[in-house]
């Protein structure tokens, strides 16, 4: 396995105070990680350096093809005082699912694992202990060739960042509203839509925008082809609770595979309780809506953990769900991941992994 | 309108010479153009200075989530000395299209017209002028807030820069062979198709590579909802003469308006020929083939203007058109449009746009 050579900055930033809200992705350590890809020489000069500026030829690939990847991932102060990190192996996987997609020479998931576990535990002092907070970790990919043309990149470079982030949800957990998105369309089989690259949330943008216009969180997405097929949420896979199922779009390649939604599964499952990956189609939600049989709504992610929808839009449709307040398994689901994440109760199932 | 601020390279690089190839995308000249965004300012600070690297933070906006747009067009030395644009309007409209669909600040057209045309004034003794050589112009905006969330940029910085290029087809117009994809879709309805940004590209980087490795130039889209409808090709419209029809794929949000194709259209239409935008099926076009109708293939773009397609491949199925060879159709259009851009024959158009 390749050294990682450290170099400590001379000029350690003061850390946020809990005043400072710790406003996501605002925040940043006083250092990361970089790793250079060059064709012939593989990964290489692996490296934790201070927090800094990058430089780019403006011709660097991914600004104009968007060869770029991504992750995120968090690190959380355990109430007795160890950092654990939530499964970052299922990240490493995904991030080399999307390098492949993209073009991008696959990493070594178990070193840059531990890139990870080093960067962090470098930042230990940054992570917040406050209820709620954590350090997110953000480790991505881009290209860098100083070429204009369409054709993967020969040179690419590898930057972890971490930023301490505030509690998602300060005044205890708020069901969202969301509305369904009809004309814009994130993603189709075939396309980009289960990996994490930049391209899928340039294309989210414009219908983020008119939603948060309309005082909505986020918008559902329906499928590309016909029109009709629940996808995801934003940033967050959905799961909603219908009768005694208790249903999650399955994955076809156009939904992002989160490793939260994943863990909803295993751990549903666990409980003895029907969790089924199927197509459900808008029409089948409203139909459940009005019928009464829509218990609950719920998205899965890494940023907020689980996301109780209390309002979801379609239209004319409006669809109040458990009366605007978090049901009883979302509930479940919040306190065991977090629970799980932040060391409160005994993980049984292997997911967490201590930074020494 | 903004004044645009000079600031000359001490270090002007030597140009290019003829043994130089002028591989496409690689030289670049001595200054590009800049101008930033900020939330409350607009655009400002119009400067044309030193070509050189930029500066951004890690976590800039266009590096995770691809806010990223840009423009491909051509500067062209004329026969007779002078120096030629060639619809410049057209592209500074399609990137006001892009601006809107991904969220960017919209850009004064007119102002960046003469932005170009300065840049191009400035760098003029870059231009080539072996026969079929140009300087290719390359404008693009990037987001680059220094901050890891999914939301529309409020600080942005649109570039120009300049390439000197080579001749496409050195050794005259040899048609190329293309394959059609089956796999990987490029763009949805309802997507981003119709823009010139980052993440369209990314999405085919990995079909591109595919072809590339089984000798083939580009693949041909399909559709990305019922998988049979011919979109384009790579970085270039297409065009099929089937009979006594000329049709090509009619505008639908998927692919990308272009200007080498609307002005094919135009043309063809001043011919008195039948030229028709519609929907057209792979099914047809290979039917076309096997019966002796498809006469002509040829792709359009501002790189190659017309790319004649000799060979194309569907699953196992080989389409042979025209013997391999440069249909007359393909040749006219080749003619007339390269004809008009190095001004060699009258633009009664008034598609060029003569720089000082
Ligand atoms: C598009 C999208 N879907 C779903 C998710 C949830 O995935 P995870 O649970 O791995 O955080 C994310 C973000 O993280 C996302 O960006
Ligand atoms: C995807 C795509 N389609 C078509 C074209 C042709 O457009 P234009 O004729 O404006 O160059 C281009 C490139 O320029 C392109 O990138």
């Amino acid at each position: 396995m390749q050294e990682i050579r450290v170099e400590l900055t001379d000029h350690p930033k003061p850390k946020p105070t809990a005043a400072d809200k710790l406003e996501f992705g605002t925040f940043f350590t006083d250092h990361m990680f970089v790793m250079n890809y060059d064709e012939g020489e593989g990964w290489h000069d692996a490296r934790i350096v201070p927090f800094g500026p990058i430089e780019l030829s403006p011709a660097a690939m991914c600004l104009h093809y968007g060869q770029s990847v991504f992750e995120g991932m968090k690190a959380y102060r355990a109430v007795d005082g160890r950092v654990l990190l939530f499964r970052p192996d299922k990240n490493m996987a995904r991030l080399n699912s999307s390098n492949d997609r993209l073009c991008i020479p696959l990493i070594d998931e178990k070193f840059c694992e531990k890139a990870i576990e080093k960067l962090v535990s470098i930042e230990k002092d940054w992570i917040p202990s406050a209820e709620g907070t954590s350090l997110y970790i953000r480790p991505f990919i881009i290209g860098i060739d100083p070429h204009i043309g369409v054709h993967p990149a020969r040179h690419l470079v590898f930057i972890i960042l971490c930023c301490p982030v505030g509690a998602y949800y300060p005044e205890g957990l708020n069901p969202v509203k969301i509305y369904v998105e009809k004309n814009y369309v994130r993603a189709v089989r075939g396309g980009m839509g289960y990996t994490k690259t930049a391209g899928n949330y340039a294309a989210s943008l414009k219908a983020q925008d008119e939603a948060e216009k309309q005082n909505y969180t986020q918008v559902l997405w329906l499928d590309g082809v016909e029109r009709k097929y629940i996808e995801e949420v934003g940033t967050m896979n959905v799961f909603f609770v219908i009768g005694d199922e208790i249903v999650t779009p399955e994955l076809q390649g156009s939904i992002l595979p989160g490793i939260t939604r994943m863990s909803s599964i295993e751990l549903l499952k666990s409980w003895g309780m029907n969790v089924v990956e199927r197509k459900i189609s808008i029409d089948e939600l409203a139909e459940a809506a009005r019928n009464g049989r829509l218990k609950e709504a719920f998205g899965t992610g890494t940023a907020a953990v689980i996301s109780p929808i209390g309002h979801l839009k379609w239209g004319d449709e409006i669809m109040d769900i458990n009366n605007g307040e978090i049901g009883p398994i979302s509930q479940r689901l919040y306190d065991t991941l977090t629970g799980i994440q932040w060391g409160k109760i005994k993980d049984t199932f292997g997911w967490t992994v201590e930074v020494k």
